[in-house]
């Protein structure tokens, strides 16, 4: 492309995101950053979101990817904004969300001067980005975005990040770069399709689902798939979005604990997969196995994550002869009473069965209540249809971010944030976009005071029980995080609940809104 | 050393550590981390203060540093938490504070298998350390940690991250390792200091100074240089703490914005760096230099960072006949008059004049005010000794953690955190520690609900006035941030000042009492 005096590099980028789709841009931007947000003045069309914290802004990418298959751009300050970002970027990238990172950096001339704000951008992106690449000047920005978004849609998706000096983006650009559309996603190969057929059909088999194999379509094939085999059908527990509830056919999580994973397998010989790899344990543990199938267990790969994950099981379902039947394990609807009384730490089957009772048609959960909310899955597989996310890639501070971003793909549809005490405080200032930006999100608070989850892995990996010192490290008390206050300082709404009465009351309220409401569970 | 089926790898590093000094762990620990926590319980002698996000843990062991010169630990959960980590790590590398990060990893048999929190940890540590090492067995754990500690306390300090796989932690380990007393700080040799004298003696010349020679005793004999030859007397921007106030040399820290820097700098022929490097610009700007000095400035250098400063000016000071001699630029003690009225963005200078005036005796002041607080050094330059802590590596999210590490280090002294509102809600969480802990903490919010600092670079950098959508990237306002309430909801109490003599009123009680308390500077 020629030189464009008219539109600097900033623009012709901003320009070529949006010819390319991408048209949400979460933010927390600084100096370097001023003529992307410049360039936001002049160009129609770049929704920009503002997070006060990078976290924020990175799982808010990953929010808005896991519910439309679209990446949004995030615009963060130098590399340690970008390192703010990293632990919402590690999870968007275990969950293969497409993301296009827009770094910026000190103007190519100034790099060599070790300027406090001086860092190896690069070397921060990597470990939590599927492609880099630092635009070296103004008529390269453009093609570059371009690249990014091409790389960031590749299937099953990735996380881009585009490193943008400041005089690239100030000095004249060209017009806008073309976004060439992402490869088709293959089909399973004959070959697979009948080893996987034979490998079902030998019984002692299950079908092993990740990815976007665990949306409704390809949940119906795999369904009839089961009921043609008499296959189990599991889910990865690794997965990024999964939709679930009455009417679509269910497949089993693996558990999260090594020993309830082991007895969910247990017995297995044959395990085909559709998007999924062989399960393995979250951590290791002392004397534990690390791989969760039986030694002898056969795997079959029918298709990879990022093959055609629908057109694949699909073909499995007709080489079986069960492409028009009746699905097995669907899941019918049932309203279960609402439980009243006290909850305590031994009975948050009750908290699970609330939540699950009044949760409305379409919700969009996202699950990072930890501890207390092990159970959850369990109590929501009958309810309303609804959308299920995962904090996939283990590192906490997920779900308000996650929300904020679900929220903003799906302005129609109630997101439902269930989040621990200790989980929320990593990434609290999502709050405050929730108000700004008046996301009709419900967050939950399940406020134990505790990291409660370490003092069962500190058992788990045999360091017995925590004396004084330890539980420091375990105890979010002395003094008590006082959510209502946190809301009420980030703009936010909020209600406490004492007793399960109490949450009924509070978790109507809050559905009943448009916009934003916290509520604190006091365990 | 033998193996000691007695002592898993975690005690033998904990004890290690203290042995070689390191007796505080600021810690955020997970799974992984465990056998780490457990030992805490096992082994006296390791204070180990608990922040809820990691952001606080590595601000809190600069901060630690930057008082006492003794490196602190940090206990890091993995990738993603040390990603959490990475922007006060920046800032702490470029300050040269000694840090000795722990980050634990999966088992080392379970790193292969891409469970959801395996990330490239050294790939993460790098970017932002001096030092990094995986210890790859129990029995190697001990020794490793010995050479983190004196990596961290090489002059003029260092970041090192040791990473610690959970089977070294949870195997029998070895004894104790011993840690090698740092090397000794060079002296300046006879021909850099003939040579300083040289430039000296020439005129229009200045001395710039970093590092440690910003303390009391190196800054004596820096004044009696100048006394003696006439030269300007210069601190770096980027210092990491210097000791001001009555009584003391004042070294005038070279101003932030470009143009004010250049102005400050003109006429300089010849510069002799002590601890400094050539003077750059935070930021490029277009048509703008990146070097501040002027282009015929000659630059000699005394000593580098990591040397003997003090015995280096004091032998500088003796060639030139200035031994015994008064020190030039002696800060005199000036009490002026509380100022009173409102306070607006045109009269900060009043801010200024009201926190010299209040400030107490022995106070240490982390500066990270931005917009508000530009000009508060210059009105604290004649107040009681004080020291004063910047954000040396420009990642905000910066004052609030160290603080808290400050704190802990002097316990006996006043800690008076200056925030602005943008910065703060990085790390906000660094309140509840500061209640946890009760650090005598006085935290003053400028609360300006903008990122003002923004609005002049986005002119700065020839982007213009912003618009309604540029506008919603540089203001925290829909909804305003309630201070007060975050504070509370942190468990700190709190009060808001809406004008200068509620502020007064406000900084007295806080000031009084001991222990942390937060104040809203409505703007």
């Amino acid at each position: 492309m020629s030189s464009n005096p008219e539109m600097n590099g900033a623009e012709s980028l901003v320009r070529t995101l949006i010819a390319g789709g991408v048209d949400v841009c979460f933010a927390n931007p600084g100096t370097s950053e001023m003529h992307f947000v410049a360039a936001l003045d002049k160009v129609e069309g770049m929704r920009c979101v503002l997070g006060l914290f990078e976290g924020v802004v990175t799982g808010a990418a990953d929010g808005y990817y896991r519910m439309l298959q679209r990446p949004a751009a995030t615009l963060l300050h130098l590399g340690p904004g970008l390192g703010n970002g990293l632990a919402n970027l590690h999870n968007a990238k275990k969950a293969h969300s497409g993301i296009v990172n827009i770094v910026g950096e000190h103007a190519t001339h100034h790099m060599k001067y070790d300027a406090p704000l001086t860092a190896d951008i690069e070397g921060v992106a990597r470990p939590m980005s599927d492609w880099v690449k630092t635009s070296m000047s103004a008529q390269a920005v453009a093609a570059d975005g371009a690249l990014a978004v091409e790389a960031a849609s590749t299937p099953p998706g990735q996380v881009a990040t585009l490193i943008l000096p400041a005089d690239t983006a100030w000095n004249a650009g060209t017009g806008v770069a073309t976004v060439r559309p992402p490869p088709p996603r293959k089909m399973a190969t004959d070959a697979a399709i009948q080893a996987a057929a034979r490998a079902l059909a030998a019984g002692d088999s299950a079908l092993l689902i990740g990815g976007v194999a665990l949306r409704t379509e390809a949940l119906q094939w795999a369904g009839r798939i089961a009921a043609k085999t008499g296959c189990k059908l599991l889910a990865e527990y690794n997965y990024a979005r999964m939709e679930r509830g009455a009417g679509r056919v269910r497949a089993e999580r693996i558990p999260y604990a090594v020993d309830q994973a082991l007895a969910a397998l247990k017995g297995i010989k044959r395990m085909v997969l559709a998007g999924a790899k062989p399960p393995v344990s979250f951590f290791a543990y002392p004397n534990k196995p690390s791989l969760q199938a039986p030694e002898d267990c056969e795997f079959t790969t029918l298709a990879e994550l990022g093959d055609d994950l629908v057109g694949s099981l699909q073909a499995l379902a007709e080489a079986l002869g069960a492409g028009k039947i009746v699905p097995a394990y669907v899941a019918s609807l049932e309203q279960p009473a609402l439980p009243t009384g006290k909850f305590t730490l031994d009975t948050l089957d009750t908290l699970g069965t609330l939540v699950g009772a009044l949760m409305p048609e379409n919700a969009i959960v996202i699950d990072e209540a930890v501890s207390s909310g092990r159970g959850f899955a369990r109590f929501t597989a009958n309810t309303q249809p609804h959308d299920w996310i995962p904090n996939t890639g283990g590192s906490i501070g997920f779900a308000l971010p996650v929300a904020v971003g679900a929220a903003l793909a799906c302005p129609d549809r109630k997101v439902i944030a269930l989040e621990g005490d200790g989980s929320g405080m990593y990434t609290l200032q999502a709050l405050w976009t929730m108000a700004r930006e008046n996301l009709d999100v419900t967050v939950v608070i399940f406020a134990n005071r505790s990291y409660n989850i370490l003092r069962g892995e500190l058992n788990n990996v045999g360091a017995g029980a925590p004396g004084v010192r330890a539980t420091d490290m375990l105890t979010l008390d002395r003094p008590d995080l006082d959510w209502l206050a946190l809301a009420k300082g980030h703009g936010v709404e909020a209600g406490r609940a004492n007793d399960l009465d109490e949450l009924a009351v509070q978790f109507k309220r809050a559905l009943a809104r448009k916009g934003p409401y916290l509520i604190e569970v006091w365990m």
